[in-house]
């Protein structure tokens, strides 16, 4: 295609998304439910329709010589597709954020104000090649108001397209417009380029996906973005902890899944707490976790390697923790604050002064007190499903669900007041 | 100045101003009004100094031959030192926003869950030449606990200098770092360039000021933007409107000030409500101002010009409004979302439904009814003082006060949880 046209293109999926969104900001409950309702059903139905697209996919892929755990993202089955449909399920169960009041009060001139939740209007979904992120994007922009522009790793076109038409088949069987939610219909890596610049149709772009699609769109686009960095988590053991739950809490943030963005990549011991270190290198590395520490950490056992620099900022989504150990609890928080991604910290104390004073002082999206860090997740903080969790502390911090894909508006109602 | 050095100053001042919004962020209300009190003592304190540096400002600006209105927003005299004092004193009246907890609930598996407010960090601030917005902007930033940086315009340099030395003390005076707010002590223009890639340092910037200057930032700035653009705000007078109701609030909503962002710039007349166009058109043009109508407001009066295409979208802040007759209130609210700038619109009628059908569906930050499209003010919305209204919807809607300026984190307190 040339780039002339593809823009065209593109900027046409811009404006139908826009025209749609005015529509969908009226849309009650109920019919942004019927749509997910619907899709849901379509997607059921179109099972076979959809494995077949999928296995398109993965011969490409295979071809390609895609490694093994991007063809297992990419792999569809009944069972995937069954999570998918279910999942578009419990996003209709929800509650629906917009027209709720935020805020009402009286002037003395009489004026009454409001600031009630409305939708952003349009959003933009740039993710990779997981087929499943199409319904679940697409669903929570329906869901909070919104029209959704999508685009999928190129890998997962054909799934993505088949997906995709399923959902535009649940809005048009609910009266909406079906192109509410639109998938960019190319794999031209060009077609991200252009979705970027547009300003006037695009209210915000959430990028899902690695460090690179990530510092790719960030650093390209022109639309706000709600972004998800790193996720450098810390847990710190204060001399106060309780020991049992220092070892329970560390080796479930590590090791209960390693490949997730709440997972540890950092243990910080208190010096008061040298005693615990044994005990907490025991457990990890029984749970097959290798561990690089500072000289103090290396001295205690022969199987930890030496931490270089590096380390402190390294999130290794994998069965690997650095561990250091540090001077109490604002030896902790400046170490954190410093090489942390500001996404999720936890420290284990009995020592409630030192727990509050890590709560505040730790500047992260979320802050645990004796519990794990893997319970940053939106489903698990009882938002129902999320698109990401934000490291930026601009619109949205931590788990981004429907309600941080709306913004507001002030109502105000008079009897004809006018201004002194 | 070398572009080299001119970078590293700037960045010194990123790295200085993180620095201090860590301190800020854990500053207690008492200490943050301290200081702005402090801030108040010494700007009435160097009253003369501030003069002596206006009067520089003044005689440079006159040299340049700047416009009268320019040299009117420049100029400072005891009057208007005491109401900048004055200024830093309500900001220091007004409730702190930072540590309120906005939402808490506790999960079934006995995590307790609480979002508490904070500061976003650090915030730019750039704007044209208005001495006063150096106190305004910066106490904003410092009573809702954020580091400030400030680029204020070339003209107004000394002026600006002078009362943010007499913040700095202010700060000092509280024991807070007088770096807590910082203007950039040059008046070179790239220097606008080089903040606007702190993405290290800055967590937002705030443009204050004229088309230009906001298209300038919006265009270069790598760091989010909280934007005003133009204030494009409508009068819609329905069918059903109270005749004396309509004159009085078109009336303050064009005349009572032009210049301000939410004086009304169209009329737009249901073609119901005719028999009122003489009315309201003798009352503006009696007040001195000019009308730019569609052919039947033209026909109805003789004073009344031609309104080009153009004029649909033009911001006046001038004693000028076009005027349109709409086929009821579903063609107003396609008039103003299309023409208008999601700033501030209103409507006039008797007609409940024809008036919840307006608030809802206009896409506008400040939606009104029977009233003012003037009240479009933080102040007037009992917000205490803004620091501008963004007509964006990332963020923040409407006016931006302390409470805009603000993020929030999660504190999660449990005692031992790991996740399943």
């Amino acid at each position: 295609m040339s780039s002339d046209s593809l823009k065209q293109e593109i900027t046409q999926l811009g404006r139908q998304a826009r025209d749609a969104a005015a529509i969908l900001a009226q849309a009650d409950t109920a019919t942004k439910n019927a749509a997910l309702s619907a899709a849901a059903v379509a997607l059921r139905d179109h099972r076979a329709a959809i494995l077949d697209a999928n296995a398109i996919d993965l011969a490409e892929a295979h071809d390609k010589g895609l490694a093994a755990p991007l063809l297992g993202r990419l792999r569809l089955d009944d069972k995937g597709i069954a999570g998918i449909a279910q999942g578009l399920e419990q996003v209709a169960a929800l509650p629906d954020p917009i027209g709720t009041v935020l805020a009402e009060w009286d002037r003395p001139n009489g004026l009454h104000i409001a600031r009630v939740r409305v939708p952003l209007g349009v959003i933009g979904i740039i993710y990779e090649s997981r087929p499943n992120v199409t319904a679940d994007a697409g669903s929570l922009c329906l869901k909070s108001g919104n029209a959704a522009i999508l685009r999928g790793g190129s890998e997962s076109f054909h799934s993505s397209m088949a997906i995709a038409d399923c959902l535009s088949q649940g809005l048009a069987a609910a009266g909406l417009p079906a192109t509410a939610i639109q998938l960019v219909a190319t794999t031209d890596r060009d077609a991200v380029g252009y979705l970027l610049t547009l300003t006037d149709y695009i209210d915000v772009i959430v990028p899902r996906g690695g460090k690179s699609l990530i510092a790719r769109v960030a650093a390209e686009s022109r639309i706000p973005v709600i972004k998800h960095l790193d996720g450098i988590c810390h847990v710190y053991v204060d001399g106060a902890a309780d020991p049992a739950m220092a070892r329970s809490v560390v080796l479930n943030a590590k090791m209960r899944r390693v490949e997730v963005c709440g997972a540890a990549e950092t243990l910080l011991i208190d010096r008061r707490a040298i005693d615990q270190a044994p005990g907490l290198l025991d457990v990890l590395i029984a749970a097959g976790c290798a561990v690089r520490g500072d000289a103090t950490i290396q001295a205690l056992d022969p199987r930890v390697t030496a931490a270089a620099e590096q380390d402190w900022s390294t999130e290794y989504l994998d069965a690997i923790i650095s561990a250091r150990v540090v001077d109490g609890v604002d030896a902790a928080i400046d170490h954190i604050n410093r090489f942390g991604s500001h996404h999720t910290d936890s420290v284990v104390t009995t020592d409630l002064a030192v727990a509050e004073r890590f709560l505040n002082r730790v500047d992260s999206a979320i802050v645990l007190w004796n519990a794990s860090t893997q319970f940053a997740d939106g489903g698990e903080f009882g938002m129902g499903a999320e698109i990401g969790i934000s490291t930026g502390k601009i619109h949205a911090r931590g788990p981004v669900g429907t309600e941080q894909l709306t913004s507001y508006k002030y109502l105000v109602r008079g009897s004809g007041q006018v201004r002194p």
